[in-house]
């Protein structure tokens, strides 16, 4: 465990991993959301995209042994664990402090944008742009009609995701901050979670 | 009908939109997709979000009279009239030369990404990234597993939606030249389409 790295709560961390490198992300305390991104080291404007995954994919998120691809339609991380019942968001923006702003704060709030640029800022880097992050272990049901419910996780203390690396990438997460809509549990208390980078 | 201007068949079209002003834009042979974005005038940074609109409205798209949302959580765009049933997608990737290439093309492939950044050069603009666009007239029908179908139109000929801009605006059309799967109608062949900016 000594590999094991927090990403505190409410805040942003940000690490490289090579090709074939894998990439573990546990929640901790079972109730976090984790905003994942990954961006290819050689350019960071190739990143995993949500967007591109669903049309390649044709399926909202990945099945265990399958990719998320890349804005250039390249595997860029390969789903190959998952202790947890698979229930992860690719349809919902990263929070921002607008976002918090509708919800009625009147100031600052940690955001996992912000917490995205300050983790790879960790690493002398600048993102490009905000790609729409992978939510793990984000509860968002859709229904027949479209409605979409930010839920409560369905995950477990423990509970991990196990990604392959399939290119250079820079990796970065989010321990959302979001303390308003149940997204983080019913107690509404963001908790720290981890990650490691394995051989 | 003298405002009405021609979206060319697998081409890209841009123009401006003052905030209060109308935007029609109409499937003319009534099958085919048109990919549509917005982007604030005074900063192209701020754009027609799909995935900040999913998360404000909490469904996968606006019904009328519900605006689209920027990457900064403004309204943008308020769909105020649509003639068709409705089915318009926001989960799908623009496409691109590299979609292409895994669907077979050995030569370059016209692709709205492209057409993007073509319509807005016509207009002395650099898009700052391609935003995940909003897919009129594109049939991507979801399952309760996550399975996502590229289906052919619902539309008929004639069938339009109608804009009204809630900041000054420089809109972006592509008449998606898609002509491997049948998002363009089950005979693949992309046609023109049209727009109107109103008063």
């Amino acid at each position: 465990m000594s590999g094991l790295r927090t990403i505190p709560a409410r805040s942003g961390k940000a690490a490289f991993a090579r090709k074939g490198q894998k990439v573990k992300v546990v929640n901790t305390y079972g109730e976090q959301v984790v905003d994942t991104w990954a961006f290819a080291r050689h350019d960071l404007r190739e990143f995993m995209s949500m967007e591109h995954t669903r049309a390649t994919l044709t399926r909202m998120r990945p099945e265990v042994g399958e990719p998320f691809y890349s804005n250039r339609r390249r595997p860029i991380l390969t789903l190959v664990e998952d202790s947890s019942p698979g229930v992860h968001d690719t349809l919902m923006a990263a929070c921002d402090n607008y976002r918090y702003g509708l919800l009625g704060c009147t100031e600052y709030h940690d955001n996992c944008t912000d917490n995205l640029a300050a983790g790879l800022y960790e690493l002398g880097l600048t993102p490009p742009e905000t790609p729409s992050p992978l939510n793990l272990f984000m509860n968002i049901p859709w229904d027949a009609e479209g409605g979409l419910v930010f839920a409560a996780p369905v995950t477990k203390p423990g509970d991990y995701v196990l990604f392959e690396a399939n290119l250079n990438v820079v990796m970065a997460f989010s321990a959302c901050p979001q303390d308003i809509l149940p997204i983080n549990g019913e107690g509404r208390a963001p908790t720290e979670a981890h990650f490691e980078i394995l051989d």
